[in-house]
């Protein structure tokens, strides 16, 4: 139907996350038929994002200097490292501003499906940072998935016998939520979560 | 919250039609967490389709030659031309493998509402080909929206002096569709446009 040319920027288009056949052919003809300059300034975007986009070498989120600027900063708790799945995660932390600790991305979740093991993730060196004294509480903010549990569990063993704190945020109830449409997994962690007024 | 170079990113993939920011910001970071020839081979694909696929002089269909196919075959009756509004339109029809005539593409539909008037959508190019004593018949085919029936009319009162037969594409209700729940104006189309059987 459509030219070799077409078909290949149709094809990358489709390699995006939540974007099928049918949006990747919209996109590459509204490619097709903007200025050239557009096409253009979009390669030199994700040409230079890559380029110039690292990960940190300490916490291993993206960062354009290394240390990132969180793990540079001394305005940081530097004895309180959360750990997250996925960079979005940090950003969604930091939209908090309550949080004043370290991060520590792991770049996925333990996933037996999807051949995912702890190797694959960055555990080993959320290790090797535990070796320095300063820390003492290590936060696990993995989603409240059956991957997520299971990394957190994971961890958490490996962690306890190193004399470190290890938490897990809680899970419940969203704020605004209605009891009657929350589903029964949420509602037992909210039980299970219950505090003394 | 992001880095300039993200939030540049970010702000391409939003040009792009359909994208909303939260989309952008979903893509922008899939592209950061991907191995480095991901976004290479994109923007190649973005670069290389720019370069290669220009326009057809004839239809201004898009085309890697010029003329295109289309216009190049002699299998095509040059004696009829479909009028669609844009590219993809000239696909729709291809698909159908029914129509063996000719194209022209007018690239929009006016719209005084968005400032698009007659003189930026292909028509003086239209006109110009006529002048070929070969063109019998005109089929305009732009959509049964106010835009597209607006330039539909506005070009056959164009082609109607110069003795060639102008035709709209019928609306009706689409096969499979369901009269109850049939909007009124396509319902008064079905109405106008009925055959005797």
């Amino acid at each position: 139907m459509y030219s070799e040319t077409i078909t290949k920027l149709i094809n990358q288009f489709e390699r995006l996350p939540g974007i099928g056949h049918k949006t990747a052919v919209r996109l590459a003809f509204f490619v097709l038929e903007s200025p050239k300059n557009f096409s253009e300034e979009m390669a030199n975007a994700l040409i230079e994002a890559k380029e110039k986009i690292k990960f940190c070498s300490i916490c291993y989120n993206i960062t354009e200097s290394d240390p990132c600027e969180i793990c540079a900063s001394n305005k940081r708790d530097d004895s309180i490292i959360c750990v997250v799945e996925n960079v979005k995660d940090v950003v969604a932390m930091e939209k908090t501003h309550e949080y004043k600790g370290k991060y520590h991305v792991l770049h996925g979740s333990i996933s037996p499906m999807n051949n995912i093991t702890a190797g694959d993730i960055k555990v080993k060196e959320l290790l090797e940072r535990l070796k320095d004294d300063k820390i003492k509480e290590v936060i696990l903010a993995t989603n409240p998935t059956v991957e997520g549990e299971a990394t957190a569990m994971y961890i958490s063993r490996l962690i306890k016998p190193l004399g470190i704190t290890v938490t897990r945020i809680a899970h419940g109830i969203p704020v605004g939520g209605d009891l009657e449409y929350t589903d029964e997994i949420t509602l037992i962690k909210a039980l299970e979560g219950r505090r003394q007024m």
